[in-house]
């Protein structure tokens, strides 16, 4: 696919704003470096938005939902059924990440990427329907490329429907019974390791079904290696409809100039294969949060990633990221509100 | 000092609303666990506040800041004048903890219990002035019992008024040139280490500075452990007004039963100490950060305390604590305004 749109670079973050912002940290009264980490973010934040004073106060969440066929190998705890009932607790408002959503101020957009469920439409859902779900790829590639275009397309929908209010932050987040499934088989095709070092218990999977998981995900691997080429046919071959829309939307935060938290283990999948798909895109991810699933960990650092907080979440649905966002914004606001040596008369030349 | 207030047991725990907390956690619409310590979190609020449902939305912050005498033996980077200053830019609203306070909407107060500079009254700031800074402990006591006394019950008395409005969380901060020293040889008395296990960098001292300072340190240690019979008596030889304020605070809060959120690593070394002197506290002292000062690892396994975040801070002032607020505050909102299975239709037994 030469010439599709997520091949365009990123934008390139303002070096001058991101050095005017360095400069202000020193001016600060504390001794520098006191904020640790949270200076940095504020400075990275100010050459990523082109401020010298980011800000972190519009945010806008998108939920990517959809369907897997490998849940009929039995490698999640749960039904099927669930990721529709999940979708519509979304639009009903009860679920975890409208809560976060709430008192963020965020914008939360909820879209139907490919539901086996036939219940209908549900109010506040856009209907983005791909497929029935993916197909069963431990027997056949989960997708056609068409249909990988068209869901890495509606992702960079979202993203320009985000740019369009002016967002400070584009987070994603999934839902998809089967999905640990189909992040752990991309990430053990895009970074050539076994299934056992990336498979993680999912949602709630016990020890004998663990193992079955392994192997059915070995299984696949088997099946799909020697037909891979690129980051792209992996995610064809393995990935679901909602990881290849959370690819595309961080491919095109990157290049429309909008950061990204990226939120646990399934995001991380996906932020690997974008990343892979366009290097580029690599200074726009902020990382959010270390999951409980131990093989999160061979992600991020295949990623070199530091996520800001690691609390043993493992929900998915934007939960993580939507949690840390508070770190992101205390950083700005400190960045931007905190009195300089000279308003304050402390003997800054001494810090 | 039998009969003491501080030896007051600590309020117990409301064990039936956590157990209405816990059974509430396993009703909503996610798998059980899924939000990870967030859900300890919250059934832990409600257990302390006695509500099955817990809030953080009233925070109260009180700084207390005082001079040191170890500060003439060259321990710190800042001359002793920057205590005052750091004063008064918190009263004038420009410091890291006032952004931080705002934005939480908290109660934020200043407490001067003995700085050496005699620039008069500051607005805002409450003048409870012991001493003119502690004594340099290398050679003498830091402060006599009855100015520990005094000190302890200024973060009783803070604590008290914390408690008229009806706080959902105390946090106590400090400022104080000097004062990473004298924690550091609270620390060592109490836990029987040497200098050089628990002595850091504080704000700024490079390699040199840092030898000398554990040196200083050693010394006074010599000089004063034969006299050690008790923790007050620890805090009285090598504490801090402030240090000794923020002890007072932490045992008055868990007899008030309001729960605390400690900051670094000042007052990590003050959560010891009130620990020790009266250990029914425990339950009610959660730990905010790891600080960026290597040995507050030693001080939170001592506390077997797992802070929330470790962002590399190092600034005091209750900043750590502030930017942790919003964690516990995701906690509770999500505890309490997510919906049951039953509400949102989702096949909870499923999960």
């Amino acid at each position: 696919m030469n010439g599709a749109w997520w091949q365009t670079r990123a934008r390139d973050a303002d070096a001058g704003r991101r050095a005017q912002a360095l400069a202000r940290q020193t001016q600060l009264t504390k001794p520098q470096g006191a904020l640790g980490r949270l200076e940095q973010l504020a400075v990275n934040l100010a050459g990523l938005q082109g401020r010298s004073q980011p800000s972190m106060e519009r945010i806008w969440i998108s939920i990517f939902a959809a369907d897997h066929g490998i849940a009929q190998e039995g490698v999640s705890a749960y039904p099927q059924e669930v990721t529709g009932q999940m979708l519509a607790n979304f639009a009903g408002g009860g679920a975890a990440i409208n809560v976060l959503a709430r008192h963020l101020g965020a914008e939360l957009e909820l879209l139907n990427l490919g539901l086996v469920d036939e219940s209908g439409p549900l109010p506040g859902v856009r209907q983005l329907k791909i497929a029935a779900g993916t197909n069963n790829f431990l027997h056949a590639p989960a997708m056609s490329e068409v249909q990988c275009a068209h869901a890495l397309l509606a992702g960079r929908e979202a993203v320009l429907r985000s740019s369009e209010k002016d967002t400070d932050l584009f987070i994603g987040g999934d839902m998809g019974i089967g999905n640990t499934s189909s992040a752990c088989a991309l990430a053990c095709l895009l970074l050539d390791m076994p299934a056992v070092r990336l498979v993680g218990a999912g949602t709630g999977m016990k020890n004998g079904g663990l193992q079955h998981k392994t192997r059915v995900i070995e299984a696949a691997l088997k099946l799909h290696r020697p037909h891979i080429s690129s980051p792209l046919e992996a995610l064809v071959r393995v990935g679901g409809l909602e990881i290849a829309a959370l690819a595309g939307a961080y491919m095109a935060a990157a290049q429309e100039g909008i950061p990204v938290l990226v939120d646990g283990y399934i995001c991380s999948a996906a932020a690997l294969c974008a990343t892979r798909m366009n290097p580029s895109i690599i200074p726009w991810l902020l990382y959010s949060h270390r999951s409980a699933e131990p093989c999160h960990q061979e992600l991020l650092d295949a990623l070199d990633a530091e996520p800001l907080i690691a609390l043993e979440m493992r929900l998915g649905e934007a939960s993580g990221a939507a949690v840390a966002v508070p770190l992101l914004q205390s950083a700005c606001r400190l960045h931007n509100e905190m009195a300089t040596f000279k308003e304050a008369a402390v003997s800054g030349s001494l810090f």
